[in-house]
């Protein structure tokens, strides 16, 4: 390979072009990714994965990348059998010590996708229509991690240096909770990301059509609550009025929670919420979120708060408490007269900077036991916690948000909008806990690209101009500082 | 056929004597019932309905009974498809005008039942353990539908002639809700029914070990309380803290009904509720029901009440009302963050004199209003009652009582306990509403039966005591006044 030009902005056109001129080879092998069902839902359908996880694994390869399938090694279904999980793809491109060095993340697992559950199009043939590609894994993350692996391509086309050392990491178990990656992350942190300087995400959406960089995530204490009440399920008519019913138990209990303004109920829990700062106010006013179509897309009248900033801090910044269901009662459709034996209240609390999920756990349980405890009900309670997620959230004045704010005037002309996300991405703060590194994440899927529901799509655009953007994001993260 | 001798005392011990001598047979017969599978939950097996009510039919007219097997239309299922409906079995024995007519409701149809459930032996394959015949049916209701074909026959053996007229209604519906017998019975009334004097019901047990004659049964409301969100379901991470979750609405909605005592908080509805009279006082000292063997049954340490007269008396003459459970939010075993769109409660409001259904519905629909409305959510709220069955309560000194009593005397020795059924049967107010005749309900079952459970049973004792207590009721109801 002969020596290239160091990359300028002019030699950005030149990528910008050739990303233009690539494009319908971009969406074919897009194409060919969306058509492995690579859904990781169902241990049984993990060979597709496997197969995904090859297809990525080759393609690094003709980058030139040198690629490792780490192994996990097996995984204990609830079932009591052992499954292998798929591999994680570790790889990284040529090295140049001088360069900083940028380990970019992404899945090649997907949802469940049915062409029954309502799908306009078959799920795994991506289809084009009115600029729309619409395809199970489209936009969550298959459109996104090819992107890279496009920008990465135009460069050596172009026969231009890419100016940064690249890492991959690519797993197939994202959307099954990332099952090992932790572990693994643990494992490979004095190798593997000891020489990385920013680790990238591209696992999630815009709220507009403004492009935005993303500092946070919220995470997430998930709670039961069980009561137990007589032997075995009971008659409501031969035992209605003699008995101290479970379910009316766990409906009181879970009524305590919060109240009709949104507001969560259990003492001291909203005191660690970190108070909003001035600078953090003016970051909300400059979003861009049309809070009317919003209500129409939602099917709602009415949000809980009048302003788009409220509305917002609300699902980034702030706790919220959502009830999703409840196990062990009547669940289906027409009439039962039973009074259910045990009953499992399943709430969430949505957690914020500086709430610590075991103070969390601590004020929920205590909270429930005394609400409990004043009905004096001789049934049993019993409260858990099986799923402990920290919030994550960056320092946006972290040298590389200036790469990304950089990468983004370059490409759309516009400054994005600082955003977080309401739901969890448990690798952002695992990652973070763990190796210390800047991490960002610079979603290119649009706010109405539908990850997870029927009809997931990215549009044309999003996917080209974000091959561009992540090119360009080379480029500005070589032109910061080194550090 | 001679002249048969009138029955009398002591021909009622020859029958006894008979009814001892042929339990074996009897025991096969019911054995044969019980094998087949004629479970009304599932229309698709309907045929094994048919089956039984022909086997019935057949057993009827080998004692001479003309049988009409009236037709019932079809249904439409909830799938919009029609299904035939199983006919139901009109029959009467040889009529003479001089005596009392007594009409025997009975069904031959069984609730669901599987090994896999935790049935000890096949539901299908009628079994005797320790003086207990274990099998799906035995108690309810094919063991004392032959019981009174039984006691038929053992007159008839012995060329003793029967005392009374008999009629039988059987059906094959009873598990599903006896659908289309209401109609039948008026179309009926004026024909089938115009020359009954008694209707008599065997399709419920003791409350003890002490036979027991039953003069009441409760109501039920059953309701829907329906509250409609957003457009679609939501993610708890994305749109938690904005949204007003019909979840919390309807968790708030369910804990206005009924408080930690057992207490219903609906305005007005216990006015309705017919006072405690000093004789109907009398009466529940009286019943033998031991609370704390009751306690050990139920796997509880602790009722509602804390004395026989009480408990029995909230499971027979109070109103109760028992959540079920909730349609369309998350109910499976793990965790889902998902904020549902529609979830449907449902709670069911066991009705006693002189509650009116009517009335209840309005009370519990204007109530539940405004509960909602003070939450000022923007979501919708619908409140509908899909059931609505009336209680039934006999007049106990009505003279078919009388005569119950004498008969288990007659065989027991003892005087039974006047008791009620906290449940509903709909079949008895209905017959009372439509014909105005006498009913009463005279059970075999022991308590332990387990009907509509694992290991449904019937003793062996219960078994051919109650089929002598049959045949000692056709002598007693003929020594009454004719009326």
């Amino acid at each position: 390979m002969q020596t290239t030009a160091e990359v300028s902005g002019s030699g950005l056109d030149l990528i910008f072009k050739y990303i233009d001129e690539q494009q319908n080879e971009f969406v074919q092998e897009l194409k060919e990714w969306v058509a492995i069902p690579s859904d990781s839902s169902d241990p049984q359908a993990w060979d597709e994965i496997v197969r995904m996880l090859n297809v990525t694994a080759d393609k690094i390869k003709t980058l030139g990348g040198n690629v490792e399938l780490a192994d996990l090694g097996s995984q204990k279904m609830p079932n009591g059998q052992s499954v292998h999980l798929p591999p994680v793809i570790l790889a990284e491109l040529k090295k140049d010590p001088k360069k900083p060095t940028l380990c970019i993340y992404g899945h090649v697992d997907v949802q469940p996708a049915k062409k029954e559950d309502g799908w306009t199009t078959d799920p795994y043939t991506l289809t084009e229509i009115n600029g729309n590609l619409y395809g199970r894994g489209a936009s969550d993350n298959k459109g996104p991690v090819l992107a890279w692996l496009h920008a990465v391509e135009a460069y050596q086309a172009l026969k231009q240096e890419i100016p940064v050392n690249i890492k991959f990491i690519i797993e197939g178990m994202e959307e099954a909770g990332s099952n090992g990656l932790d572990t693994l992350t643990e494992q490979r942190n004095m190798t593997f990301f000891s020489d990385v300087d920013y680790i990238v995400i591209s696992d999630n959406i815009w709220i507009s059509k403004k492009p935005a960089l993303t500092y946070g995530t919220r995470g997430n204490c998930y709670f039961f609550v069980e009561v137990e009440g007589q032997k075995q399920d009971m008659h409501s008519g031969v035992f209605g009025g003699s008995i101290h019913e479970a379910m009316t138990d766990l409906i009181a209990v879970l009524d305590s929670l919060v109240d009709s303004s949104g507001h969560i109920l259990i003492p001291a829990i909203n005191k660690a919420v970190a108070p909003l700062t001035e600078e953090e106010k003016k970051r909300y006013q400059g979003i861009e979120f049309d809070l009317e179509a919003h209500k129409k897309d939602c099917g709602v009248t009415k949000f809980l708060f009048d302003t788009k900033e409220e509305i917002l801090q609300h699902r980034w910044r702030y706790p919220s408490l959502s009830i999703h269901g409840i196990e062990g009662a009547f669940f289906e459709t027409g009439t039962k007269t039973v009074i259910p034996r045990k009953v499992i209240g399943k709430f969430s609390i949505r957690q914020v900077p500086n709430m610590d999920p075991s103070e969390v756990e601590k004020q929920v349980t205590e909270y429930l036991h005394k609400v409990f405890a004043e009905r004096n009900s001789p049934n049993q309670l019993k409260v858990t916690m099986p799923i402990s997620a920290k919030p994550w959230v960056a320092d946006v004045s972290d040298p590389q948000f200036v790469a990304g704010r950089r990468a983004v005037q370059t490409v759309f002309g516009v400054d994005p909008d600082l955003i977080c996300e309401g739901s969890t991405i448990p690798i952002a703060r695992n990652f973070q806990d763990v190796t210390g590194k800047s991490i960002m994440m610079l979603p290119i899927g649009g706010a109405d690209d539908g990850e997870h529901s029927q009809n997931e799509k990215m549009s044309r655009s999003n996917y080209i101009q974000g091959t561009k953007l992540f090119a360009a994001f080379f480029y500005e993260l070589s032109q910061l500082p080194h550090i």
